[in-house]
């Protein structure tokens, strides 16, 4: 699809920015990136769910950005890596816009002993309380809140409605998008006669780098010390994240799953939506978790777990299976009864 | 409940309204509309969860709203549908009172070239950024946030907090409650040497006429082309819905369910709350699934789910009583074991 | 840890504080409170989690909070309730900072008719509509908005991002966290005729004293009448509670749970995280209910349910335990079908 702001390539550049290979015409003009069934003649389009490969023939695409050894009828521009060339090609054709001028907008206001760095974008109607310090190239939107005390690291981007609470430290190139609460009170409360005393939740929030954040989730700060998400891991939308949960290096969790208080999830795992994992439990690296999967209790490294309870995952499929067959086992017990008085 | 600011009615007027009839005193003055336990002498009332029937006789109402054939002790207002007859009568008695006032409020943020229909209301500390089309009769309340290049059309009513993200279009007579995020950036990253590099989100979302989004729900924008959500369709709370998912017209989604990228749902379905859908599955029109259930393929047209793993209704209902009698069948084939040796 | 504005206070001091007996040097100064694994030497620990009780060796605090007949080679502080009086020690030695100043912001912005108490703190960027009345102490953090004719009771604190709709009334000493949504529409629709027709939502929302509400929770409206959390009760993050939903005192529910309309739930009950209720049934008082649960039917006082559909939880576990043994079962009637043709 045509991004009239940006300026046509041939497939011969595209190669040489990707270091890849064009198998056919190298004078081929890209003028935009699009899906099997909405490319135009002058799109590249690409594969990476192998379940639309059946969608090629008809698709109107100019050329195919594929792995080494992929051949079609059309040009193909053959990388290691597609789908992280993709991503460098929508960056090309179509760059963000810019949404925040440089500055600090008039209806913005800022408290005493704010700190900013060069080239901060700091849009309409947000609220930073004293002490904050915000580095260099941070973007916010309009409409975010930080509370005193908070530190954003450099080149981050905090989109609209995001709030960030008292005494937070984001590191990085972070991305948190719109709507998403870091530091809101951890849910602790004491019995006391039959009503409950809230527990003071003293502690913070530490967002390492590289780190993203979905829309609406919200992460608790500690009650003491701190609730902690690793560098370089991304977090879908509408997640929990309760006081104390320590998340580890490069591991997605997808939508609405929630995290108990001071249960530790290890590096490089893999999280599908909807899972619940109570507290004070330990997922070791490498984890991987089916959807609304209920996990009761610790998990150790590389293991992939599904179900309710979760169970690891050939079990549940195996469990699922037998649960197909149930009604008939009855049957054949009955039939037995019969048999045997 | 009486409306200090609505004049009464009597019954006879209200069946003129409706195109109803009455059985009983057409003169009887109603001053408001009220459940069964909370209705006095000059309310009518109203009967649409045949579980609540055993309380007309205890209740204070002094005319009842009902199908055709309907009697009871006191009058009874007989209209064809009582639920559509109720939503226009709670209009009549309980209008929406005017929160936001015609025109601009002055603390309120406009960027360039922003458009403008006839009697719009843009309420306090909202922001819009440029290139914005604002469609005739539509409100925003306080503190909504419209990124650039978002079109909103006619007589759709934006509810504060909502943040609608960059080119989303909105169609007419939409509303969208509290906290929603229409727009945020798909769930996408490529996995590059055991770190995750963003996938750009650079699509958009589709929101057409008669939609109804709740509060908190979260629509990413798609990867490339279009999520969309379309006409007449409604959502509830705390909803998540991925990149280019599709729904189709007038399908009803309870709170808290999730579908996952690229899957599309038909029209008329009916989903139930806590549902979550896997990505790249086709579920067809007339479907109804159970709450919490989780749906791994597709679904033919017109079919009844429910389960983890969601199954057709009437087997997960066998199995769920199958489950409930296993525990006698480990027994017996205890027994069994004992005489075969 | 060491918060350096509060003054250090002898382990003597603190048991004349909390009612407590000191075992050991009463005149140890302690600077602050940590977990068993953070603090030092002049930290006080405590143990709420018997699971953690083999870190106190290691541990390099101090002295040690905990039950009356608790020893330790280091100093004890000895309470009837460590929970209890962990909650008054965070207060004391980390009292919140001053956020908000006394007063109204100059940028927010209030309509007509509203009615202040004394020492009220109204944030940056609120919005107050006609008619609302905060009462006396009551603190509004930076952005957040009132619909009109809402009242907030004396001492209550409503972070940034809270959104309260119109009429909603609000007790005393209420907590809600950022981005929670009290007061929006209920979700109802009448089909007619293939679409579906709003049901206006013309009730309202009752919050009573001492609630806690966490961060992007939604409260519904109800469509007449109203929704209720009574006094005392505490909700996590991301719970979705539907129209005419009644909750009662002194209750607990995790982070994302659903409850859909005009179900009740007693007091004294503690619901996990990820449950949910079906509509229009009634949860006894005491009632437990494990994680990930999904009730379709009303429960009774003093019961622990559990599981998907939730069942006492001692059938539950036991249920859990059989389906592990199913393949067993299968491989055991599978040989009796050779034994006997």
């Amino acid at each position: 699809v045509n991004n009239p702001n940006v300026q046509p390539r041939t497939l011969g550049e595209l190669a040489h920015l990707l270091g890849g290979a064009v198998i056919g015409d190298e004078q081929l003009l890209i003028c935009g990136i699009a899906k099997i069934d909405e490319a135009g003649h002058h799109d590249l389009t690409f594969l990476t769910n192998p379940k639309y490969a059946k969608k090629l023939t008809a698709s109107k695409a100019g050329a195919l950005l594929a792995n080494p050894g992929v051949t079609w009828d059309r040009p193909v521009l053959q990388v290691k890596d597609p789908y992280v060339a993709l991503g460098k090609l929508l960056d090309l054709f179509y760059p963000q816009p810019e949404v925040v001028k440089s500055g600090i907008h008039p209806t913005a206001v800022l408290e005493e002993s704010v700190t900013l760095g060069v080239n901060v974008r700091i849009g309409a109607l947000c609220w930073l309380g004293h002490d904050c310090q915000i580095g260099d190239n941070v973007t916010l939107y309009p409409r975010v809140v930080v509370y005193p005390g908070v530190s954003i690291g450099e080149d981050s981007l905090i989109h609209a409605g995001v709030i960030i609470r008292e005494n937070v430290q984001i590191g990085k190139r972070v991305i948190i998008q719109n709507g998403a609460v870091i530091g809101s009170d951890g849910f602790g409360f004491a019995a006391d006669a039959g009503e409950f005393r809230k527990i003071p939740q003293v502690g913070t929030v530490i967002i390492e780098d590289d780190v993203e954040i979905g829309a609406n989730t919200t992460i608790d700060r500690a009650t003491m010390g701190k609730t902690v998400i690793h560098r370089g891991t991304k977090l879908d939308n509408l997640i929990q994240v309760a006081h104390n949960v320590e998340i580890g290096e490069n591991t997605v969790i997808a939508a609405q799953t929630g995290i108990s208080g001071s249960t530790k999830i290890g590096s490089q795992c893999r999280i599908a939506g909807q899972v619940g994992f109570v507290g004070h439990i330990t997922i070791g690296d490498r984890v991987m978790i089916g959807a609304q999967s209920g996990v009761p209790h610790s998990i150790p490294d590389g293991e992939i777990y599904s179900g309710y309870p979760a169970m690891p995952h050939a079990d549940w499929l195996k469990l699922t299976a037998y649960l197909k067959r149930l009604p008939e086992l009855f049957q054949k017990v009955k039939e037995f009864e019969k048999k045997i008085p």
